[in-house]
Order: structure tokens, then C-alpha cells, then sequence
């Protein structure tokens, strides 16, 4: 089985907005403002920030990550799910058919998402000559193993495979607090998912 | 490899109290309320609540778990330890030694802790028939495999061995939110650690 180690990002909640979205709630022809670039190519921070409001409570504060993108998208750990009162699902960024919405407050205005908020999906941005190299493509699943005091190995982790992407493994909040790791620490990832059977051969 | 299934119990942020700090906190000779009998024999969740305070927030309505202990021992999880400013280390119930300590703030009065507070070490309560049955003996370190879309793995897991033990896996709410379990879900227990030279035999 091949080996690869890669470091960790944290996704704290946050916002991805598009640009009708961006202007209900900050006015027309707003602008993201870039306070820091992120590991992914082309992905930034922005200055801005939301509140998110769910039938249970409101969430103040909450990043916009630019640049705007096609459709509105509030990615949140389970943990802020029970908070807001918003049952959101695991799914892949882009992929919100059928989720739950909630209102985004803005200094400018609100907008009422119909659909938008869920739970992202752990994965690895990879480029093509680093899934080469690990002997995956695009859409595998494998296990992501973390040492510690709170060993754990992440089962059913998707591989996605972009030229622009650079190396990393993604998982939100609640994941990095239960295995306790920072940003930019090593894990080890194996190029297929680790079966329970695997575990008790 | 023997397996065995066991039920979660998810613990939330509590506390334990000592005799002394009950009664500063809720007055002279004040006994704690039973409002629900835990799964642990003895163990409830009682009416009170208090409020916890570290150098960077306040966490308010934190249950107190009955009967009075020892010594008062604050359990938290990673992500209230941010919230809190408070970097507790994760450690076995009743292992307090050189943790930091916190501000308990109840209605008739606060108490300075100057240790206590921790991460609980997840842990696999057992009876000495469940341990036979099991094979392994107190003390012992397992693996616990979770199944779901969060599908992981949970290393170094604690066995506790007791007469009074119900079986059962206490995790944290962190832990609980990065595999979406509830409380009574199953899930397998292995009757030893599962290495990562296991997972890539």
C-alpha cells in the first residue's frame, strides 16, 4: 500500500458567496477584500464577514472566503449545526442540491438561502503529478492516519486531483479538535480506504 | 482479534465537585439534585449548573455531575478549551496533577481552581465479565472502528475495568461531531490497537 504524508488544514466555518448574493448583502458592485491568501491557488480570506442565522441561534462573524463563485455555500462543523438548529448534511463543496438554507446577515442587507449550508466533506487537493505519484485518481477514497495521544485514521477521505491544486487534507473543526492538530501538521495517507478487515486481519 | 460492540455515551463539558467547593458555590450544607441517573451505577446529572471562566471567555451553564467527589475536576472539550483560553491537556478522570486551573462561578459564591481541568481520555467502561469475555484487563489500550460516511478509526482508547461498570465508550462532543454518532449508537471495539503497520500490512 503506498504512503503519502501531507500536511493538515483547518476549515473553520465560513462563507463562499456569489457576486448577487455579495451585493444584497454589502451593496452593489462590492468587492471582496483579500486580507490573506489561502494554501489553494487563487483562494483568499476576505476582510468581510456574516452572521448566519438558523432557527436555534445565530453565528456572528463567519468568513467570506473569495473569489465569488456560482452559488452561494455556508460550509459549518456539526458542532455549529446544533447551534444554529440547521441538520446540514456531509457533502462535497458545490454539491448543496437538497440541503438546508438559512439567513445570512449583512451590513447592507440579508438574503434567505433556500439551500447552501452543509458539512464538507474531508478530502485532499492533490495535482495530477502528486496523485501520479500516489497511485490515485481523481474521486478515490482512502484512509488519512494521525499520531498522538488521539491516534485516529479518517476512513472514506475523497481525493481531488486539479493542476491547481496544492497538497493538503482538509477537515473542519470538530475533526482537527478530536485528534487535536494544528495547521500544517503531517499525517500519513495510504492510497486506499482501510477496511475494518484490514484492521483485523 | 476479538471484537466486541459497544454503546457511545457522548459526554459533554461537566464537572465534578468536592464537598468544600459545592458548598462555597451553592451555599452551607447544600446537596445536589438527581434529575437523571447516568448509565455508570451511582452517576447523575444534577440540576446545577455554573458557570466557567478562563482568561479568554466564559462558558455559563455547565452541569455538575453527582455524587460530590474528592477533589473538583473541570471536563471540557478542545473546542471549549479555545473558547475558554484554557489549554487543558487530556488526561484520565481524577489525573489532575500540573493541569490548569479555571474560575467556577455559582450563585452564592465563586471558587478559584488551581488545577482540574482537562480533556477526558476517551475511555471503554467495562465490567471484569465483559473484560473476560473481551480479553483484556483494565488499564489496556484498544482500537474503536466507527462506521458512517465519517467512517474513522479511534487509536489508544482506554479500557476501564470495574465491578460497578456498565459497558460503555465515553467520548467527547468533539470526538462525537467528527464521526456525526448520537448517543447509543454501536460500534466496534478491537481488543487491541490497531497499528498503523496493521492498517498497511
Amino acid at each position: 500500500m503506498n504512503q503519502l504524508q501531507v500536511p493538515i488544514g483547518i476549515s473553520n466555518r465560513h462563507i463562499h458567496l456569489s457576486k448577487t448574493d455579495l451585493e444584497k448583502l454589502f451593496g452593489e458592485g462590492y468587492e471582496l477584500t483579500n486580507i490573506k491568501d489561502l494554501v489553494q491557488t487563487g483562494e483568499f480570506a476576505a476582510d468581510e464577514t456574516v452572521s448566519v442565522k438558523g432557527p436555534k441561534g445565530c453565528i456572528e462573524k463567519v468568513r467570506i472566503l473569495g473569489p465569488v463563485r456560482p452559488a452561494s455555500q455556508v460550509e459549518i462543523s456539526r458542532t455549529d449545526s446544533f447551534k444554529l438548529g440547521i441538520n446540514a448534511p456531509v457533502r462535497q463543496s458545490g454539491q448543496v442540491d437538497g440541503s438546508p438554507g438559512c439567513t445570512l446577515v449583512g451590513p447592507k442587507g440579508n438574503v434567505e438561502l433556500n439551500e447552501g449550508v452543509i458539512i464538507a466533506d474531508h478530502h485532499i487537493h492533490m495535482s495530477p503529478k502528486d496523485a501520479d505519484v500516489f497511485d490515485v485518481t481523481d474521486g478515490d477514497r482512502v484512509s488519512v492516519h494521525v499520531e498522538g495521544i488521539r491516534e485516529l485514521t479518517f476512513h472514506n477521505v475523497l481525493v481531488r486531483v486539479k493542476p491547481s491544486f496544492v497538497l493538503e487534507f482538509h477537515i473542519d473543526t470538530d475533526e482537527a479538535n478530536s485528534c487535536l492538530v494544528k495547521n500544517y501538521d503531517m499525517v500519513t495517507v495510504l492510497n486506499k480506504v482501510a477496511r475494518l478487515s484490514d484492521l483485523t486481519a
